[in-house]
């Protein structure tokens, strides 16, 4: 491995514990709770998980006395997309089942999920683990995407697991991820396997998050690089005050991201999908509502300001949802026919035939590539690629076709000069802040800790996350705690409830109350890089929406 | 202003100046050299400039004894494109002139060079410099793009500086504007005027720097922030293994920002114009080049790498200026015919019937949005836009249909997934690095000296860079020595040389003996963010372009 300087020195932090994880760990104290209900479903909750369900949360405590610990031998899995920090809580992890037992060993299980399954895996060293300590990056054991859902699956991991002398798996996820663990749990304690499944709160996107855990890890890391890009974009902006900065921020289904950032930023324009749909906005009301901003802006001379867009957005919009649903069904079903129409405008003429009124007309008012990528840009199944549609820029050109309609009609004289960008790829594996480098060590050690308690289908949780490091709290949540039932795949299943932006949570209402200002009067306020070394105040806070929640006053 | 809050641990910072300029002005020794010469055409130079030429270098040197210095007044203008640091400029002078007298007062310009023709400007108080100092942007005062170039405004430039009482401007700018300076300074001397004209290099492309001029200012800042994001994202790429990362980087002629990121952040490949030019390469070489690299890490089983692309690429690609030229030359000559042809399919037919035959093939060859691009997309005098054409958009997909055909054949096994990035407004207005802050602090309090004594036709210089701030040597080098005759717009013009990348300087040559084991064994360095405290070498380190400049060995 190359090695900067910056990962040189950052080798040399010392992540802070917990107080109750950073003494002798053989006088622990667990605290149990009582018993736990599921967020909704009860019943059918109960039924699913008739082992896992109704366990109590645990909290770990400073006690007295001393304990020996018998060494433990763990596997690790690193589930889905990448977030700062991962690194750490492998990093913590080791350390715990060290610090538990010397003898202890853990097992890096290489490509995400699909490590189990070949039985492809590393024994984690001392010399290997120091390498990656307070780095960026999944690239320890490496991830994938591969699901852990089916009993074939389960018992091929429960027969690599008994093979490897392994006695609990901890898996490193976002929601789906850590609902597989779930089941895997409970799965394995209804076959007495005697393993043990650990989950632990990973997304950048910020929607693993409930009354219990109060960010999922990354999301501190990535929201901040994604400020500091925002910061200086809107600087540039003021400084030359001839752009309009369209910029895309990675969350397919959440906003969380894009929030934080507006709190960190100021910019002229945030969109939250979750109040476009709440509200069942049209995209001619959402560029409506980008256009008033641009035009007011314009006849104080400030022909710039810089607007921040959810990526998931079109998703949100109700009427777009609709029209992808009727496309998708409607080249599904005439696929054959379709496939004889070879220019675009035959396309787009039989398409406008076959939908509905509604969307036929949504259909002819977008701008002509976008309708383009939704007939042509299409998934092996044949499905509307969404993922792939420039919100972005299907936002300017919308907006400029308004603009240029108003000034035709002499209701606008200013100019609309635009610069489109997207981040996502630019935060997921920066080097974690402090924040994320404490939280994600802490996270890991914590799982070693809930490991050598013979605990299962629970998910590590660091928690008072809003005070100093020493502060925080430790302990476990049962997975079926955060659960209940929704439609996947026309199936009713046990899941994580995804947490999107709560429109009457204090992040939320604080941009509501700002946001009408920093439209008008330019507030753009610039965080820069995330830095590692200096004042606490500069290094060492949480995110914006973090202290929020947590009752702290916006500054 | 909102003020995050590293800006306002940031106001706190106190830069380091020259040991020369760090004691009593007063005192300053003023050591004078021979009489100079311009980089080419001396005939030429000599009859254009026959005040300002051949002028002396001075560097200051700290004396003995006591001088009072008069009170100055100076004018100061930000010229041209964003680079972080010039707030530290401004500082720098402001500092400087009350420095050489309490009584000295600082007028700003706003909004670039049109600032000083229409008389629009404000006096900086200290109060007022307070606010910026240590930050990013040109918002003190603005920019902008106007051009100094004629007599007419030259003649309006001493109007409103007489009326103001103003001896002396000092144009903070790229290689035009420092051009600009040195024709008005001759004509303010050639009119008896009295007034000083000094200049300040900036730039972050890079591309104003020669023998005497070791670097423009931001270029430090802006490639750190680059290579900061290119080295996260070459982490995501290490982790998931899945994309090929295509990342264009600003800089429109010069690639001394691809140079330098690729030296910190060490890509599958990087692209180098002047090498392209020099190598007379096509644009198939090119892609046959990328593909080579594609093919060979597929094999290994590496499904993923990082390109860097300079911005100004298509440029320097001999059969695309070509092309480009023929194109301009053929849409203008015959712009109503041309207006008549409806349809792409009609427009592409006439051009590569009227192209010469070389450019009909190279038009034939490129994708269809670019051919489209090309015909379409063209600014308000019918050229061409240059800058608009997305290169890395266009290298992806030229690499796609070459390794499909290679698939075809049984020649390539691999996937190509690819992501595209385009980093420019990221790193123009980045809070300056300790070095720029420092370097631009110096570079404008240097150019308050050079005004005490009376100079002009100087550009503000501060050598030595390659070492510790406390020993850099300032002074001052007469602008015209860095000129030569070019031709411009059909006509020969007096212009400071630009600096493209020397293939035989050391940062060039440095990356040629490593870029064929980086393109075969992921050698991926990860930056990561400008850090303004911590440890020395994490924090004060210049860029590896200039570290390798001075002598100082690649780590």
């Amino acid at each position: 491995m190359n090695i900067s300087l910056l990962q040189k020195s950052r080798y040399g932090y010392k992540p802070i514990l917990p107080r109750a994880l950073s003494g002798d760990l053989g006088t622990l104290k667990t605290v149990t709770g009582e018993a736990t209900e599921s967020v909704a479903n009860q019943n059918e909750m109960k039924q699913l998980f008739p082992i896992s369900y109704g366990k109590p949360i645990v909290t770990f405590e400073p006690g007295e006395g001393s304990v020996t610990s018998r060494a433990l031998k763990v596997g690790v899995i690193l589930s889905g997309g990448q977030a700062p920090g991962g690194h750490n809580v492998i990093a913590g992890l080791y350390d715990g089942l060290k610090k538990c037992n010397p003898e202890s060993k853990l097992f890096g299980f290489l490509g995400g999920p699909s490590g189990i399954l070949d039985d492809k895996a590393i024994e984690l060293s001392d010399g290997y683990v120091d390498q990656y300590r307070n780095t960026g990056g999944f690239d320890i054991i490496g991830s994938g995407r591969t699901k852990l859902e089916t009993e074939e699956q389960f018992a091929r991991c429960a027969e690599v697991c008994k093979a490897r002398g392994i006695e609990a798996i901890v898996i490193i996820g976002g929601d789906d991820s850590n609902t597989n663990a779930a089941v895997l749990a409970e799965y394995f304690a209804r076959q007495k396997h005697d393993l043990s499944v650990i989950g632990v709160p990973k997304t950048i996107d910020g929607d693993l998050k409930n009354e219990q855990i109060e960010v999922s890890f990354g999301f501190d890391t990535a929201t901040k690089t994604y400020s500091e890009l925002i910061g200086n974009i809107e600087r540039d902006a003021n400084s030359a005050k001839k752009y309009w900065h369209f910029i895309k921020l990675m969350g397919r289904s959440a906003s969380h991201i894009c929030l934080e950032c507006a709190l960190q930023t100021h910019p002229s324009i945030a969109l939250i999908s979750e109040e476009v749909e709440e509200k069942g906005m049209t995209l001619n009301e959402i560029v409506n509502q980008i256009v008033d901003v641009v035009v007011t802006r314009s006849k104080e001379g400030e022909d710039f300001g810089v607007a921040l867009v959810p990526e998931g957005l079109i998703e949100f919009v109700p009427e777009m949802k609709h029209l992808i649903e009727e496309l998708n069904d409607l080249l599904a079903h005439h696929e054959e026919h379709f496939s004889t129409l070879r220019t675009f405008e035959d396309q787009s003429e039989w398409v406008n035939k076959n939908l509905s009124r509604d969307s036929s007309y949504v259909f002819s008012s977008l701008p002509n590539n976008i309708q383009r990528q939704l007939l042509m840009d299409r998934d092996p199944h044949g499905n509307v690629q969404v993922s792939r549609i420039e919100t972005e820029q299907l936002l300017i050109e919308m907006v400029a076709d308004k603009l240029e309609e108003m000034k035709h009609d002499g209701k606008y004289a200013g100019k609309f000069s635009t610069q489109h960008h997207f981040f996502g790829y630019e935060g997921r594996c920066a080097f974690p802040s402090n924040f994320d480098t404490n939280y994600c060590y802490a996270l890991g050690f914590n799982a070693a800790v809930l490991i050598r308690e013979s605990l299962s289908g629970y998910i590590s949780s660091i928690r008072n996350l809003g005070q100093p490091a020493s502060q925080w709290v430790a302990g476990g949540i049962p997975l079926t705690m955060m659960m209940n039932m929704e439609l996947r795949h026309g199936e009713m299943k046990p899941v994580i409830k995804k947490a999107l932006v709560d429109l009457s949570g204090a992040p939320f209402r604080t941009f509501v109350a700002h946001r009408d200002e920093w439209a008008v009067k330019t507030s753009f306020t610039y965080p820069g890089a995330i830095q590692y070394y200096g004042p606490d105040e500069v290094c060492n806070m949480p995110t914006i929406s973090l202290s929020l929640e947590a009752g702290k006053e916006f500054i």
